[in-house]
């Protein structure tokens, strides 16, 4: 199997529009993998709204790690985790691209906020971002320390979150890709892609763009096709739709001391077992166990 | 608030039937508590799947530790981990007990299997079990280390699971309860709930008795309430809804490699943030940072 | 046994001068405690240098709380932990404040430095420092979250070490302990005590000051007593004593290609068995194992 | 620079006498590799005391595993990971093999003792050991289980530690041989190397022989390579020079009150720095900080 590494460039490269679903954990990762997609978004948000924090690095960014460990054991499929600001200076992003290679994790997205983040979808004033040769100097970092050649770094600008315009994005824009960034995300949070639009008019094709239209999601596939981006990032839908059926799970389960009504709206327990491949240590327990410590024989 | 030791405690001594519900991760713990319940199950099998291993003991003791910390972190109604065997021998019980105690969990099962653990809904011929004598060591010993008198600790009798029948559940049950144990969860993975009322029926009413009806979930509740039952666990059940939903918006998702048709079923981003408290984040911006450094007052 | 927080404030509140030994892991936290001190410094440089990092938050706040935890485990004297810039804003702050309670940690000291930290010893130019009025915050958040009334916060002025002079340490200090500062720790890394002395002439009684002589230890104890210091810190001489050991050890073996002539330097194993309180499980044993589980029974 | 895995293989085969030393934290391990040793052992006695817990699976194996991945990461030599037991049964051997694979660790050694364990220099009674078919199991399971074809597991025999005999010494060794073991090792507890030579003396050269000559230290190091042992392990001196040294080091700055009698025995700081590489970092800073950020610059 090709290196994951190799599986995301290889994404990023292709000439057709690519996607990557959200993942929050293991068991979603896989789920991800199943499903038929080719990459996998380690949200920040949704990983930490599923560890029960904020997205304000309130988990540090060894528990992220942790998780996407997790993630990334239990998939075959590239894994692009969402790592904020880096988590610090370029001495934390250097660190942590190496940790990132060491599990398996194909790429890094870093955005050129200030630690500790705000999630970029809250409402906010304008706000001060990193420093452009500061967060250059983190892309350079992060891209000097990559062991395998094929890691991926993206640089994610929010100029137009911060609400600085098109002017400061496109000069974002060509700095990072000087830098070394193997793509740009350019985010946005108005409900229209109006503009990644204008984004993408200026920008010439000599970086692949990346798009996260959680905002912007009533504009039809087609337009990003056909504006030249690269890769859409579905960024948190796997962890909402959980959300919805878990608390209606909770809710019915509450309301009627029973487990009756929700059987039909949920897997099978033996699907979790699937979903586990505890086929695999099945067949393990086989080949490495004397017949007398394995659970199908023991009498 | 009351501690949630004592909560756990005094769900255990209610006359009334009482209720826990399974929660994987500190989100789905949030969401146990709102809908109402008094007490989370902290499922092995669940943590496991949604980490991606298998129930196995394939993620560590201190692994399990870091989740049910965040579980408990992210909800104030008290906890029962799930600590399978207690993860080795008397001593690795005693550290689990006071590590849970640490993190504010109200109670712990242990189980009187061998470790490392198979689940105990999968297929398997008759199993050895741990030695009754060995399994009394290890319930003293975590009585004797609770600092919070509070701190209860469940003794799960597997004599049904591993098909040794009623006559050797009885006898550990006994033994469990003499040894100290707060309350006995018999565990039965029948279709009928006819070997848990065959263990009622012989059973005094001197020590608490907890079922888990995720195989004879078609008993009615009211059944349990009359043959004496004190807690009911629904085992897995916002586990298993989350990747139902999940399985489905990904393959959407991905046929329709467009949002549009999965919005209408999936909570928006703002229920995230409500979930994670958001707001308390930000009334604490108002009182901890002086206006230049609020996100909602920069410029 | 007095908790370690009330433990920690009397310390603080004791009329005669008290002192901190600096430890970085579980044994040296033994160590310190066997040596008669009442209280131990976790150093953020000893925790740093003995995992193999660098002093300047390359390794994670959760990561750090995990070396605490097993200090704190192994020890029944007050640690303050060496909390540096509090890893963040006042957010982190909080967090870590209720993390490190949770462990039995008896106080933190946070700095008026930026994150990521350089350590102060380090030779710099005159450095910005955390604005008075963020830093402020982060003392208020940090009482506010407590929920152990005794849980001590220090908040250390770095004002000499960034080269802004007495009249910024002084406006600090009155600053800090505004906001509930329940010490001040004072720093200077002059090889004389001159800038702690002016300050402590110019600084009334009304707040405990802690000073850390590494670099001025030639300054007799008795003149610290004398200007009104209430706490010294041993900062870091246990892990350089031990590298002192380790380095001599190491090049005395690998050069003799035996053990002969360093046995008589260094402790037997049976010291390291004391130490881990090995007699305390032998006896644990006796109680929770049956006489065919014993490691001294069993044939 | 070569694999870790590579270095290790080569230590195995070459055709004189090999040493690894011990280390059980990032610092260490550095010592290790300064002083000239072209291996580490990962010595689980010194990792847990230096922990603060006992040499019995007090700590879970990801403890363990974080503690080693700060060795490795300190460190360009290879680490042996003293692996216990494997920390459960063959699937948990075959998890460890994977993580310890992905943080650089360069081979295993795992103990055909049962879990969890106990210190094998302990006074203990005539002990049960691990079946032969399911240590062989766990093996096998490793060797199959690694990615990097040069990653080494080594078998260590406890059959003179359990008082068992040469005859079970010498079953074991062939069993674990044929089960594709890279090396054994060959543990004894006597003052003498009697029971080492008796099976070297047995033992034909058809597969590597570790020896740990902690308690028959006084056995002349030419014995060894006359016997046609291949690597000698230091099993845990730095750890317990470190000890007399902080003991020493402690109990005089207690009764002295001040640091004047210890700075003569102890590193001083720059030497700590030094260990951490704040050289590399420094230069760092010039290349990726801008001026205005540097703290060697800012005014």
């Amino acid at each position: 199997m090709q290196k994951k590494t190799t599986q995301f460039k290889a994404l990023l490269q292709a000439r057709d529009l690519q996607f990557l679903m959200e993942a929050h954990d293991g068991l979603s990762a896989r789920i991800v993998e199943e499903a038929g997609f080719k990459g996998i978004w380690g949200s920040g948000l949704a990983i930490a709204a599923s560890l029960g924090v904020r997205d304000n690095n309130e988990a540090s960014w060894s528990q992220v790690l942790d998780v996407v460990e997790f993630m990334s054991d239990a998939s075959s499929i590239p894994i692009m985790l969402d790592g904020d600001t880096g988590y610090g200076n370029f001495n934390n992003v250097r660190r942590l691209v190496r940790k990132l290679e060491q599990r398996g994790v194909g790429a890094v997205c870093i955005e050129d906020k200030l630690f500790p983040k705000n999630n970029s979808l809250l409402d906010n004033a304008r706000q001060p971002l990193e420093a452009i040769d500061v967060f250059v100097g983190k892309i350079k970092a992060a891209k000097d320390s990559q062991q395998d050649e094929d890691f991926c770094v993206v640089a994610r600008i929010e100029a137009f979150i911060a609400k600085w315009g098109l002017g400061e994005a496109l000069k974002r824009a060509e700095a990072y890709q000087r830098a070394g960034a193997d793509a740009l995300l350019i985010h946005s949070k108005l409900s229209t892609a109006d503009e990644i639009l204008a984004f993408m008019k200026e920008w010439g094709d000599t970086c692949p763009v990346v798009v996260v239209p959680t905002k912007y999601y009533t504009t039809p596939t087609s337009v990003f096709r056909e504006a030249g981006i690269r890769l859409v990032i579905w960024a948190n839908h796997l962890l909402r739709s959980s959300v919805a059926a878990m608390q209606k799970t909770a809710a019915t389960i509450h309301s009627q001391q029973s487990l009756l009504e929700v059987e039909k709206d949920i897997v099978p327990v033996q699907e979790i077992f699937r979903l586990q491949n505890v086929e695999e240590l099945k067949q393990a327990e086989d080949r490495y166990l004397p017949p007398a410590r394995r659970p199908d024989i023991v009498e």
